[in-house]
C-alpha cells in the first residue's frame, strides 16, 4: 500500500477509506482503552492523530513510544471528535520503525530555545517552527523562479569560483588546491600559477557581471544561486554564505526596474500568505505578531518614489533625533530608512538618484554628474530589501567611472566590451533570499532562516 | 511604447497593429529600394526581419548597421513574404542604440569554432548556438523544479562551504581566508583556528548528508545547487564546478526510488522538447541527428532493470572484446553500461545491487553481505546519468560499514544522530545537471553547455 502524505490527507474532501501513514510520533496519551498518537511527517504543520485501542494486537507497541520515534500506521481515516483536527486514523496496525531513547533524543515536547536548536541543526527541522520555515522557504524560493519564468526571463546559473571581484571591494574566500604548509613559491612569493586555475580565486560576492553578458544576448535573465562574504560580522542580520536573486534587464531604465521590484516583492509574499497559511500564522502568533499584516500591507499598497535628495530634505525637517547623521552624500542608514517608510511614508518606499561617490562604479551616471540611477527599496522594520540600479551602458562614461575608482580596466576588458558591441541601456538588481525570508517570517536571527547558516568560527553540519 | 519580445511576436494569431522592437542585428542586406534587418532578441531562435523604405527618413541609419549592432524599431506588424518567417516589421522608425565596428566586433556571419567561441564567452550567448542552450538549459533548469514541487516536494539549500566531505575521499578545493603568503602557525603548522570558520574547511562535493536530515523530518526533499570536484580532468566530461540535483525520500526503498528516476528523466526531457522545439531541432540539425530521437527513446520507453550481476553476466557472455576487463567486483565502465542500453536493451536500464566495496559507506547493505542497494541508471550513448541508493538506516550496519571504509565516526555524529532518532527507510539519487543538458541537446563538450565553465587553469569571466 502506498504511503499517503499527512498535508494530502488533511486535504482530502471527506474522511473513508483506509491510509497507510508514516512519520515522526511528536506525543503520545493514553484514556481509558484507547491511545492517541500525534504523528507529523513534515509535509504539514498540523499533526495527524493516530488512535489505537487496547484491543489491538500492536497495543504493547504503543507503550513504546516516545517522542522522535518513527511509526507506520494503517487503518481507515475517520472523522475526529478532537478540536483541531479534521481526521484521524483509526489504526489496524502499527508498526514502529526507529526508536528514540526519551533519555538521550535532545528534542521533547518542551520548548526549546532557537539558540540550543542551532546546536542540533540535524534534527531541528524536525520541530514546528523548523519545519513551518522549510516549507515557508521552498514556497518563496519556488516563487521566485516562477515570477520571472512566468515573465520569459532565463535562469542563468553564474560560477562561484570567480577570479575577479563584481563590487570593486568586499571580503572574499580565497579559493585554493594548494597547499598551505608549504605552498610552491616563486622568489620567495606563494606561486599561484601553480594553483588549480593558475591564478588567485575567490567565492564570488554577485552574479551580476555575468548575468550582464546574458542580458546583452537574451534580454531578459536572472540568477539565483549561492554568494558569499568573508565579513567577520557575528551580526543577527549577516552570513558568510546566503542566497541571492539577481535579474538583470536588457532595454530596462530605472522606472521599469522598479516596477519590476514591486511586481516581484508582491508575488513572493502573496505565494508565502497563499500557500502556506499555517506556516504563516504560526510565525505570526509566535515570533512577530506583525508578519502578516506586514506582508498584507506590502502587497495592497502601491510603493512610493522618493530621490535621495528628497528622502535627505525629509530627514533633515524630520525634528527627529537619528544615531546616524543625516547629511547630503552620506549613505541612509536602516534607522533612516525606517522613519521614511514607516513614519512618514507608511509604505514600501523606492529610493533613486543617489550620490555617484556612495555607490558602485558599474550605475549609470546621470545628467547632473553628482548621482547614479541607482535604487533602494525600503520596507517597514528592516529598511533596504533590495539594491539595484540602470547600468552604465555608454563606453567612455564606464571607463572614467572606473578609473575614478581605482579599478583596472584590463581586468573588465569583457565587460568593457559589452558596452563597445552592441550596448543597450539594461538594469538590474539584487535581492538577498535569507533576508526575505527572515523580513516574512518575522525571525530574529537570520541564522534560524537558513538549513545550515556559515558565520565566523561556525561551520558544523 | 512598451517593448513587445520577438518570442511574443511570433507567438501572436495574427498580424497587424504597431509594434516596438529591440534587439541586435544579425544580418542586413539591401534589395532594390527597401532594406531588410533581421535581429534578435534571445527569446527565441527566430530573427525578426525589420524592413525599412528607402524613402524613411531613419534610412540613412540603415547603412551604418553591421553585425551586433542594438537598434530600436517601431512599426506595423504584417505577415511576411519570406519563407521562413511568418510576420515582419514594417518600420515607421529606426534608433541605433549601440554601434558594433565590423573591424572589430568578433561575432561575423561566418560559422566560428566552439573553440574560438570559449575564448570569448561574453560574446557567445549572441549565438544561435549558445542562445538556444541558454533556453534549453533554462527550461530543464525549472522542470526540475517544476517536477519536484509539483510532487510536493520541498526545495532544501544545503551548504556550499563545508568541513566535512561526503564521499569520504575525492579532491575539494580549500575555502580559506588565511594569508597564503603568511598563514599563522602553532609549532610550524598552518594553524587553521585562525581561518574564519575555526577550522579547515571546503567546497562541498555533494548536498546529500544535509539533504537526508531534511528528509529525516518533511519527507521529500531535493537540492539544487553548485558542487565542485578539485580533479585535474582535462576531459570533455569533467567540470570543476557544476551544479547538481539530489532528491532524497525518506519511506522509500530502491524500487521506489528507481521509479521517481524513470518519471524524473521523462518530464525534463518532455519539456525540452515541448518548450523549446526549435532549439532543440536546432542541436538535432547541426549537432547530433540522433539528439531528439535518443530523447524521444527515453520518453516512450519503459525502464529496464537489471542487478549488478545480471549485468556482469550478460556482459561476460556478449563475446565483445571490451577495452577494460569484465569480472564481478570490478565497476562497469561507460563501454559496458553503454552496451547494455544500447545493443542489448535497446532503452535505459537501471542497474541495482552493486558490490560494496564500489559503492559509498551509506548505500544499504542488502542481506547477502556482499552488495548494497545501489542503483545506476543508464542511457544510451553515455551510459550512466543517474547514481543513487537506498541509505543505510541501521545505525549498527552504518558504523561497521564506516569502520570498514577508516571514516571517523565523531566526524559524522550527526548524520549517525539520524539512524539513533527515529530512523527510517530513505533514498536518493544524483544527477549532474551539465552532463543532462549534455545529453539531451547532444553537445560534445560539457564546456559548452553551462555559461562560464570552470576547468584546470580556466577561469576567465
Amino acid at each position: 500500500m502506498q504511503r499517503t502524505r499527512v498535508k494530502d490527507i488533511f486535504d482530502r474532501e471527506t474522511a473513508g477509506g483506509e491510509v497507510l501513514v508514516q512519520g515522526w510520533v511528536k506525543t503520545r496519551r493514553s484514556s481509558g482503552a484507547v491511545s492517541f498518537i500525534q504523528i507529523s511527517d513534515g509535509s504539514t504543520l498540523k499533526d495527524l492523530q493516530i488512535v489505537v485501542e487496547q484491543s489491538s494486537p500492536d497495543y504493547p507497541l504503543v507503550e513504546t513510544l516516545n517522542t522522535g520515534c518513527s511509526v507506520c500506521a494503517t487503518g481507515e481515516l475517520v472523522e475526529s471528535e478532537g478540536r483541531n483536527q479534521k481526521y484521524e486514523v483509526k489504526a489496524s496496525k502499527l508498526e514502529v520503525l526507529g526508536q528514540a531513547d526519551p533519555e538521550e533524543y535532545p528534542l521533547q515536547k518542551k520548548r526549546h530555545t532557537l539558540e540550543f536548536l542551532r546546536e542540533i541543526a540535524h534534527l531541528r527541522p524536525r520541530t514546528n517552527t523548523f519545519g513551518a520555515m522549510a516549507r515557508v522557504r521552498n514556497t518563496m524560493a519556488y516563487a521566485i523562479h516562477s515570477f520571472y519564468q512566468e515573465r520569459g526571463f532565463q535562469y542563468i546559473q553564474t560560477p562561484m569560483i570567480t577570479a575577479s571581484d563584481a563590487e570593486g571591494a568586499g571580503s572574499m574566500f580565497r579559493v585554493t588546491t594548494l597547499d598551505l604548509q608549504d605552498p610552491p613559491r616563486q622568489n620567495g612569493l606563494v606561486d599561484s600559477t601553480e594553483d588549480f586555475f593558475g591564478q588567485p580565486t575567490y567565492l564570488t560576492v554577485s552574479g551580476q557581471l555575468e548575468a550582464e553578458i546574458f542580458a546583452l544576448a537574451l534580454s531578459d535573465v536572472y540568477t539565483f544561486g549561492p554568494t558569499f562574504r568573508a565579513e567577520n560580522s557575528n551580526t543577527s542580520r549577516h552570513l558568510a554564505e546566503f542566497w541571492m536573486v539577481e535579474p538583470e534587464v536588457a532595454f530596462c531604465d530605472l522606472d521599469g526596474l522598479a516596477e519590476l521590484a514591486e511586481d516581484f516583492l508582491k508575488f513572493v509574499f502573496s505565494q508565502a500568505l497563499d500557500k502556506c497559511p499555517e506556516d504563516m500564522a504560526f510565525f505570526n502568533q509566535w515570533y512577530d505578531n506583525t508578519a502578516i499584516s506586514t506582508l498584507e500591507g506590502i502587497i495592497n499598497s502601491s510603493f512610493e518614489r522618493l530621490t535621495y535628495t528628497e528622502a535627505v530634505k525629509l530627514l533633515e525637517s524630520s525634528g527627529e533625533s537619528f544615531e546616524f547623521p543625516v547629511s547630503w552624500g552620506l549613505d541612509l542608514q536602516s534607522e533612516h530608512e525606517r522613519y521614511i517608510t514607516e513614519k512618514r511614508v507608511g509604505k514600501p518606499v523606492v529610493v533613486t538618484d543617489y550620490p555617484k561617490d556612495i555607490k558602485a562604479f558599474y550605475m549609470r551616471m546621470n545628467d547632473d554628474g553628482e548621482t547614479v540611477r541607482a535604487m533602494d527599496v525600503l520596507v517597514p522594520r528592516i529598511g533596504e530589501i533590495i539594491g539595484g540600479s540602470q547600468r552604465e551602458e555608454r563606453q567612455d562614461v564606464l571607463l572614467d567611472r572606473m578609473k575614478q575608482a581605482g579599478l583596472d580596466a584590463e581586468t573588465y576588458w569583457w565587460y568593457l566590451d559589452l558596452r563597445r558591441y552592441g550596448t543597450v541601456p539594461h538594469a538590474g538588481f539584487g535581492l538577498g533570499f535569507e533576508r526575505t525570508v527572515q523580513f516574512a517570517t518575522g525571525m530574529q536571527n537570520i541564522r534560524d532562516v537558513i538549513p545550515f547558516p556559515r558565520t565566523p568560527n561556525n561551520v558544523e553540519f
